[in-house]
């Protein structure tokens, strides 16, 4: 009964995944490893699965009859060839975002997994899994705050690295609140505009920083989106939803009031791992007990898909300071629950 | 050295300064009294400083040498004429907002005040004097968030009268953001920009509600406001500003926190009047400190014009859906401090 | 119309009444002006209020036919003197805390209001005028919590001077505790408790700091409130009612909420001066309003009794450890209301 | 490696921790059950762990050799003759609360397991484990805060069921206070007062509801905690900790803050059950990988007894009104960490 998994990747986030799987979380084992890096992932073998079989490549790993569930961990362009030998496997995939490096290579996989029949990817947008965004969530549904009208956001880094520039505000940054909110609202986009103001000083040369970013909905849902990776002051993610009759917003992540020095104070968490790592157990503890049902319940290919259309759009709309139409193609049937 | 005042318009507005200038401020009294409607003018002087002269003409009031500076909270139409009067006599004016009803008769005005060489004209923008933004300005300009770079903001009213259409999302309500925010930061708005989205099911038939107006100043500043003027829940006035090293918001109004029926709640307030009736105060006791002393320390003539300029540009970027050029003339010297 | 005041006592705190009663206030000026020390006298009037008359003792102030209503902001163990004096000269005074030095000489001060047979006296407890507790008095009574059951309350303060020492904790600092805690609840007081524990190390040698004060009312409501006035971090002062159906607490002071350096924080005041200064313009401006009208509608005589004898229990029960009735003589017909 | 556990009682607790225990968490598994209502534990075993061996007796569990670990979950008179069964056998051994239900049967285990030699018992006090108290423990554990001084707590329930009466604010309520308070601190209680007012009209005939416990630690460190479990609004619990240099709280639980009907509001739970549900599965997980390295990490039985000595002196001070010394026996060296 026991999920036995199959992980390409063992960089970092790999290894937090093979942690949660093999021992941390309920019902599921790893039994094969695979990264390009072969000491690495020897190494992670090593240190927490020593029975993992290694295998010379992610084909091999997928092809092996032991694995019965894929885990994509390695580097994102290497992402589309194995998500989509998983489906050819008839495999269920769990893929690290972005599902695929480009909009086209997300719709191959739609193409693939609708031709399969069956529901096999889900793609590793943790957000969904956060307690915060799922009460958050559930009071919109419920419609206590009428239908949602506006949006406020933002996501606000303390800092970022020298290797953070060009458009990583949105393809690395930003795609977690495209996934999240869309999922948050259920509507699509239709536009996306970015509207780019003075430069914080604590941003590198090669970086626009911060900007807002505009997303409307089918619906006509305005949302605005403050991204902003070098704020100093902390890791710290808003987001208001504005409805008919009321609005709700993002709880805080617990911390202990203080009153100190002249000020009433709560900290605020430097560290973005620390933010949503609750969400990755979930994330995969949810995806385990739905796998072994034969089930899809996180984000979908699709999902994957819809998120690097708009992802792209936001880029194009950075540059050129215009509104940017989102075209995505039909949504296949397949994805309509 | 109490500073004889007389008032033309005694609509609400104007008997409510009427009454904080006899007899609740200190320094001043209320000396002649006009108004369209000379039973109005009648009745408030009956009820609230007896000894007042009335007077058949603002134009007389002005005239009258016991007059020794004015209030204009006439209606709108005719706040150009006895401003311009007011100058013409060499008289102190306080006018309510706007200034005058169009960009063009501010300028007039403007070009009166400097041609007459001294400072005599103040409109009444009040949430200058509001403590809580004072205190906001104050943080901002110590540099302890560093440079401004965005502001998120909202203007929400619960309801709106049947009357309340077309543009006075910009014209009525709006205008109070343009010109605090002006003053917040101190930088001048150089583009405006109106997004219109979903609207509630709640706002009448020739109303658009909410909206997103983003207006950026010449340093680059991106201030982006929320107007929702049947947002049902409560008069609610929030502004963040992001700057370079941290983040300041505007305190929310006191209440007394509850915990009550599975809730820990505080009181919105309902009524606008109430958010903003101790700024009337510290409005008018400045003014009066002020004119004593033959300076005018609160919003200029200019800063009228330019709200005027501004709300011109908001209503037409509203129309279009374009991002509009707030083009106004060149400050005078004479408003340059 | 005007009340024509004269003041006894022109140190810190009588200036500060004078300049409110002399210009900021309404309805009230400065006649006359007494100090033991003359020359303080002098410049306070030279300063504040050029006209007002100098005399040589508060006895001849409160004799002066100019006089129609006398403050008493002299050294506290002179207050009974004065209050008597105009008590029976039949002007209204208005003395700061406390009434008088003992529960004796207070129970005094009582007698011969009751005995003049109408209303004259009032004390200067100035908390029942905060905005905050009048929110909350409201809301207490319109049992909206149902009956109260418990208060928690906290008097902190950052530091104290040297010369604070001893039962100061009780007579100058719960002191406001007593008068406004009873007025909040309209129940009095039948015992009183202390409880002391672990020292700070920043209390001085003759001070005991922290401590727990309790108070029981004749309905039986438990009041808890920590007095601390070294707590170093700010001048804090809670106060939470928690009744049959629900809690209410003080509002905190309006204060810009900030994000920075990893911290979400809002200033507490560090200057007690501070907390209650509007409470002061509207407590002296009621009293002047009251006055002209023949009423007294602050703290009574018997309310500065009742605070005097609970006073004196408090600081048995902190030298005894024990719980010590508060035996008040029963209160006369006159008080009530 | 897997840790092999047998459950001694299958009520409601007891299903919780068997579906914990198998399935949830990591590292562990069910092989054996006992109830003195066999059907209860077959139904347990059928719908939670079907292959663990259902026994006769709690004694036959505890001497099965498949057995490693043992969890006592049955009803509170029979917990000391399983934990003495447990020690005797040498297996360890987590005890629902209470350890026993006098503190002479605590000490009894007490003796029982430092004649052992070795640690074995662990007690149930979840609150241990709350996310919120551990990072409040931290917080006083850097000293950030200086020494503690003072502890403002609440427990409040919003309503109990008409069984509830008697002493049980004190056994079954407050006696999570007494356990996490003094973990908190760091400090043992020296002297227990409770202090009894106006009863809420929402108490049942044999339950004095509210009223305030003062316990008083080693080092003077005065905690005032108000029992209120018919509070109506929720279930609520607060703690102050005040110390030399600051004061640090308990987080609350994260909640949507709303905005909505002229409130501004976050939800407060009313089912305690969901306040420290989290708590249980870090309690058990600390306690399966502890007991997999031979170790007790949480509450040992001198915790337990503590805190029953605690519990009695607190039932006794509610009866007398008097402050009632707290007379443990000498911690023995064996629980010196």
């Amino acid at each position: 009964m026991t999920l036995d998994i199959g992980v390409i990747g063992t960089g970092a986030i790999g290894r937090e995944h093979i942690a949660r799987l093999h021992g941390k979380l309920a019902g599921s084992r790893i039994v094969a490893l695979n990264d390009m890096d072969r000491d690495s992932a020897r190494a992670a073998g090593a240190a927490l699965c020593p029975e993992a079989r290694l295998h010379d490549s992610g084909q091999a790993l997928i092809a092996d009859p032991a694995v019965k569930a894929v885990v994509v961990a390695s580097w994102g362009p290497s992402h589309e060839e194995f998500v989509l030998a998983a489906i050819a496997a008839g495999k269920p995939v769990f893929c690290e975002k972005p599902l695929a490096t480009t909009a086209e290579a997300c719709l191959r996989i739609v193409e693939a997994e609708v031709a399969a029949g069956r529901p096999l990817v889900q793609v590793g947008f943790m957000r969904r899994y956060d307690a915060g965004y799922r009460m958050l969530k559930e009071i919109v549904s419920t419609g206590r705050i009428g239908a949602p009208l506006m949006l406020h956001c933002a996501h606000r880094n303390p800092t970022v690295p020298a290797h953070y520039t060009g458009d990583m505000g949105i393809t690395d940054t930003f795609i977690h609140e495209i996934d999240v909110l869309r999922w948050l609202v259920g509507n699509d986009y239709v536009s996306a505009q970015v509207i780019k103001g003075r430069k914080s000083r604590h941003a590198g040369p090669d970086l626009e920083d911060p900007y807002l970013v505009i997303l409307k909905t089918r619906s006509g849902i305005v949302i605005d989106t403050e991204i902003f990776v070098n704020c100093q002051f902390g890791y710290d993610i808003q987001c208001q939803v504005v409805g008919e009759d009321g609005a709700a917003s993002l709880p805080e992540p617990p911390a202990v009031p203080m009153r100190q020095a002249s000020m009433a104070s709560s900290a605020i968490m430097m560290d973005w791992k620390l933010r949503f790592i609750d969400s990755y157990d979930v994330e995969l503890q949810e995806w385990v007990d739905a796998t072994r049902q034969g089930r899809v319940t996180g984000p979908t290919a699709w999902d994957g898909y819809f998120a690097a259309v708009t992802s792209d759009a936001c880029v194009e709309a950075k540059r050129t300071g215009q509104i940017v139409a989102i075209d995505a193609v039909e949504a296949p049937d397949f994805y309509r629950s």
